[in-house]
């Protein structure tokens, strides 16, 4: 690019390339170079500008020219005119684009055994390609429009029907929500029942903390209620209306809940109107026998069921569902209507076509052998290397929860020096609201890629081995 | 399939596929007809079903594959299983599949001119699918993860550039927040806002209405401001300490604010701590001249700047951003991450490439170009053939508003007679918060696929026409 340099005040050089092509071009160049020079603050405000004339001249513009940027600026507030005065700069104060807000992430840890992730390098890119082409060649004009806040019609019968087959969630696809995580639906189902005169949202404890979170951001108390090998106990407080649970595998102590137990809930629930919100992360990952139906099935109209594509397919998707209880369905479709509206709809078309085609399926017979066999090696290879470490929970999911021994080093201390080797874990108590039940770690399984998954086990084991002999 | 029928009990008959294939068929389709015997209320609670042995002679089972099955149902609440005793149904109340919630969509109008909808024909599916191909091949395999609550950071790059090269924005990666939308964005301001002890949202009236319902679902008010047409009046209600504005092309009257506005907005912000909020929904398309820079441009750290691929692309893409002011972007990110987490990654992966590759560009002159002839033409036609209305505004964005004459129907006629002919248009009473300024319909002339596009616009001058010349 060819430039030229013109002076046009006492205080600063404006580079304008005026050599650049068409006479727009030169407006262009010309505009741009004015309002970096006043926002960058080498004009400074009150600067007199010259004469429109006297600038076109200067630089070989039409006058016209400099009158329509004159305008421009004046018009975004970098210049101030006034009629019968030399047009001027206006009070902008200079602006330095330092770094701000949250620190810059690193990345991610050498050795990620972190829970609740799915291994990344397993997402069937393929087939997530083909459905959206697929989609793109197929759906209608108006697909692209804003749709439906509960979800493309089309993913919303084929969940209902999915649910029915794999999990035994009884429902339609106008009680389906689609939204973007779990922790979304859980957000707006308990901005309703805010809404609705509830203050509480009795949780698991030990729990995913970031659920109770959310409730609170949603105004509600998180109340912890305990877990012990059968699930969750089911002495709720009184004044109950709420309760969140994960009935197929308890995160992060991997229990069932018991057949007694899950009677009890819905008992609960019926005499009190109660609503039992099943919290299906992982059901599709169940290793030693059929997983347990969804608790939903046993009471449509008293559980609201959520389930998830963050691992079963990858977080990043963002698709999530929710069967809805009748009467609570209306009131989350009207908030998420004025929140943000709807998921991405070919996103949504594209896992519909993943779980009509039979894709879906596919991907989940292969996942669960893979992940399988990583719990079982990894429970083996501890049961020979680290005996004190007790394995709890069913056979079951992307992660195991290790009880320490109770004379050895304290959690705190395991985690930091597991971290310190890169090996990243969760410390149980992390997972309590109240003082923890025993003293442990969750080890994610699924989270390092099929070529990492070795190294982060042999990190974790030697790490662990080490610390407990010692 | 074939199919074989055995009585069980006094009841009912159970229809199992005993002749299916392998054992394990065999099991399940036993077990699926008990739960749904149950569940159908056919097998009524108390029912005592006959021992695991009788059964399975009766079935032609092994009598392992009948307790399995019992265990199974106990453990998901169908049956209750007591030691020494029979096997039993529990209770589990009959549910009728009937359809709940709110009621079914119908499909869109025949001629469709709602305003804020770009035309859905012309989403360049080709330029999505390619960017997603090349996504897929090339992103590594953290990028299916759990991702950055801001966004990820090639999208944030590729938008920092973009947004200041043409729409005057400084901000840099770190102050970009992606979202789902504006309003996405905006509700989480408003609920960060109302943490931080504001309690009021000046809006202007008229406004978009879906965005003052947002600040009231965060708790805040929402006050509104007046518009004439130099845009809104900066007479701020005195315990005002955030604004939301339209400064490019209002909506829906379609003024720009005016240079001494502008001023006096920025300059009321620096005074009060207060916090602009400026929505440049449709700035890519101005026809007349060369857009006016973003306000945000002049206070960096008092605009929240938002923008939104809804109308430049497609709403269904569900992506937008916002460039925050240092001091809200922490607690906006923390919001983020505790409710929806980030925006779906893949497909911001897209349009960062979109943004990067000039794909996005080239759309965007294809588009104005069309935007530009259909605006012409429907003001030419009014015009010409229905001169008693008065189109108002800015010649940009998506939409013309329509001032009515006062002595003529009233709106809500003139909008009852356009539906009733098919033709959606929104009435400019509904974006009002007060009495109206005026009687008016806001017409969208992107909305239509552009074979429908001079049937609809045929169908709104014709109607218009009748209406005001009887």
């Amino acid at each position: 690019m060819s430039e030229s340099w013109t002076r046009f005040s006492r205080e600063l050089y404006l580079e304008v390339d005026v050599a650049a092509g068409r006479a727009r071009g030169r407006r262009l160049a010309l505009e741009r170079a004015l309002r970096e020079a006043v926002r960058s603050g080498r004009l400074r405000a009150g600067t007199t500008l010259p004469s429109s004339r006297a600038l076109a001249s200067d630089l070989g513009l039409s006058r016209g020219t400099v009158v329509e940027v004159y305008a421009q600026l004046a018009a975004e507030g970098y210049l101030v005119t006034r009629p019968r005065s030399a047009t001027a700069v206006a009070e902008v104060p200079p602006w330095a684009a330092a770094p701000a807000g949250p620190a810059a992430r690193t990345g991610p840890p050498r050795h990620d055994l972190r829970p609740g992730r799915p291994d990344p390098s397993s997402f069937p890119r393929a087939a997530w390609l083909a459905a959206l082409r697929q989609v793109l060649a197929t759906a209608p004009a108006e697909s692209v429009g804003y749709g439906d806040p509960r979800g493309h019609a089309e993913l919303r019968t084929a969940l209902a029907g999915y649910l029915g087959r794999v999990r035994g969630v009884r429902t339609t696809p106008d009680r389906l929500m689609v939204c973007s995580g779990f922790g979304h639906g859980l957000g707006l189902l308990c901005q309703v029942l805010r809404g609705l005169g509830d203050d509480v949202l009795a949780v698991e404890d030990p729990g995913l903390p970031a659920l109770g979170q959310l409730a609170e951001t949603a105004g509600l108390r998180a109340v912890p209620v305990s877990v012990d090998e059968r699930g969750l106990r089911p002495d709720l407080p009184p004044d109950t209306r709420a309760v969140l649970v994960s009935p197929a595998h308890h995160y992060p102590l991997g229990s069932t809940l018991h057949p007694s137990r899950r009677a009890a809930l819905v008992a609960w629930a019926r005499r009190a109107g109660g609503l039992v919100v099943e919290d299906d992360y992982d059901a599709e990952f169940r290793y030693d026998r059929q997983p347990v139906g969804a608790l939903q099935g046993l009471a449509p109209d008293h559980v609201a069921y959520g389930g998830t594509a963050s691992k079963s397919l990858a977080p990043a998707v963002r698709l999530a569902w929710f069967a809805l209880p009748t009467r609570i369905a209306g009131p989350v479709t009207d908030l998420r209507r004025v929140t943000d509206r709807h998921s991405p709809v070919l996103d949504q078309l594209a896992l519909a076509r993943l779980v009509s085609s039979g894709a879906l399926d596919r991907h989940l017979r292969r996942m669960r052998m893979r992940y399988r066999r990583r719990r079982d090696h990894l429970v083996s290879l501890l049961g020979e290397r680290v005996p004190r470490v007790r394995p709890v929970g069913t056979s079951a999911g992307l992660h195991v929860t290790l009880v320490l021994p109770e004379d050895g080093p304290t959690e705190a201390q395991v985690v930091a020096e597991l971290v310190r080797r890169g090996v990243a874990v969760h410390g149980l108590a992390g997972h309590c609201r109240r003082p923890p039940p025993a003293q442990g770690i969750v080890v994610g399984y699924g989270a390092p890629a099929g070529h990492a998954y070795p190294h982060a086990v042999e990190a974790l084991v030697s790490g662990l081995s080490e610390l407990l002999h010692a």
